[in-house]
């Protein structure tokens, strides 16, 4: 039977100020998948490789994405589906995103495309309800469109794609300590003041009118969060002194990737890119704390086809 | 001596989501002006036609935003201000704004523009602080480089102007109440959820985004204020009834003009804006209020000379 690879990518969310609603896909981090039709109706992991996720459909995100786009679309095949994971759960670069969104991407393709990606996005949305409880769309909408992706609104679902210009890269760290989201998430205020509140949506404009124009300057200037990062980033070891040399290094702004504990950085220039990265490598290594480090232009396209 | 005649446009800030940031320059309302450059030193207002405000120059808006200028730029010149006020104070579009831009223009002009469009915001902002106590850009900001502007951050100021798609028009209603600003400010809640800050801010992203992409579906469905308006809408008549109506006639969007009490809906092409319009001035001539009515393509240009 028609099989094919995929390569689905991290992804960051909760870009700085765009807390909920912006996010961006990495190039040069991310997953592989194979999808694989077969006469046998239904979804089936068949093979799960670096990481110990259960390969029982219902109990995996891939699975779960899987089964709720064949729910929309009528189908005698059935699907297979071999997960090689390279990003590391919990590491706040979109893990179960980068399998929810590859597994309905493979099985769109497979079908002859009946869905858009942006359609495909309300499916791998089920991935994500069943790694977090929260059907949300901040990691599965940059990992299938790739660029950049403004969630406008989740309910109804509004996703907006933003070209990246051409010369943005990433730098993201990983330090390796376990942040339940869980924590993440209880440390959040409720309520904000009207000030920051304002302070925040100005930010929002701007970067998305950075974005546009290929401002970079604006795009730093942008890059700024006053109402998350400040109680969240206490959860992560040292992220102080990374976003300080990530700033040092030429970067146009640094944050929280996802809900931690990745710290992202985002510079004009592959080498601006790799000077933050020795730089954050820096810090973790004279703190001794394991870490990985990934340097990717912002991924234009989202999940792709790499064979056959 | 040299002189010249301006427009100075009407301008509506706070644009829905945008509270604080976004604001748009109309076309059809506004203020003219003559600035005449004279041998004697400092700022003279020498005529006010159409309202009753003060000819001293220190008590004048569109005076003290002269003398700021003037106080950077060393000169031996003076200059004579004649102002004809078509736009009603308290109205909610920018009255002060069209005066302290115009004159900080016009003296520029006459000074061979050692300042751009976008330095002059500071001192027109001087105007603003003289009629509202608080030194905002809301309005200047559109007055002076037409279009929208995104105030992205008051300090340091960072002004982002952003090209209205060729088809936008404005209606605004000016229902003739007085609307006192500190009432229209003692109402606003000084935190907000931070479920509604998301939504607004996903909102700003989304407004920005299809002002760039000239994208008219995604202007309408951003074009809301969870936080603001509920409260403010209060105090204007009517709104409720001048909101649906807009819509019913084809409104991408509608919200308060600035502080209020006016009115705008945002419409794709004139014969919806005159829809709108008469839609309007049909509710509050069954309220027997006194208003008044624009309907104004998005203002490219901000203020121009009119004259030689």
């Amino acid at each position: 039977m028609k099989e094919i690879k995929l390569f689905c990518p991290a992804t960051i969310a909760n870009l700085s100020c765009g807390f909920d609603v912006l996010g961006l896909c990495l190039a040069t981090a991310g997953d592989e998948m194979i999808v694989r039709a077969s006469t046998e109706k239904g979804v089936r992991i068949t093979k799960i490789v670096g990481a110990d996720l259960p390969l029982e459909t219902e109990k995996n995100v891939a699975g779960v994405a899987a089964l709720a786009l064949l729910e929309a679309f009528e189908t005698e095949l059935g699907f297979e589906i071999e997960i090689y994971k390279n990003i590391k759960a919990g590491s706040g670069i979109g893990s179960s995103a980068a399998s929810s969104a590859g597994a309905v991407f493979g099985i769109n393709e497979l079908l002859g495309r009946p869905f858009s990606r942006k359609e495909l996005v309300q499916f791998a949305m089920q991935g994500e309800k069943l790694a977090s409880g929260n059907a949300h769309a901040d990691n599965v909408a940059p990992c299938l469109l790739g660029g950049f992706t403004l969630v406008r609104s989740s309910n109804p679902l509004d996703i907006i794609k933003i070209d990246s210009p051409s010369e943005l890269y990433a730098t993201v760290v990983h330090p390796q300590i376990e942040l339940k989201t869980s924590d993440a998430r209880s440390v959040l205020k409720q309520t904000v003041s009207l000030k920051s509140a304002i302070t925040q949506w100005g930010n929002v404009g701007g970067l998305v009118a950075g974005l546009y124009t290929q401002d970079y300057e604006l795009i730093g200037r942008s890059l700024h969060d006053e109402i998350i990062e400040p109680v969240r980033s206490m959860l992560i070891p040292g992220f102080d002194a990374i976003k300080q040399t990530a700033y040092e290094n030429g970067a146009l702004g640094s944050g929280i990737s996802g809900s931690g504990p990745s710290i992202f950085a985002l510079s004009k220039g592959e080498t601006n890119a790799q000077k933050i990265a020795y730089a954050m490598s820096k810090i973790y290594k004279e703190m001794n704390l394991p870490y990985e480090i990934h340097v990717s232009k912002i991924n234009p396209d989202g999940v792709t086809i790499i064979a056959p």
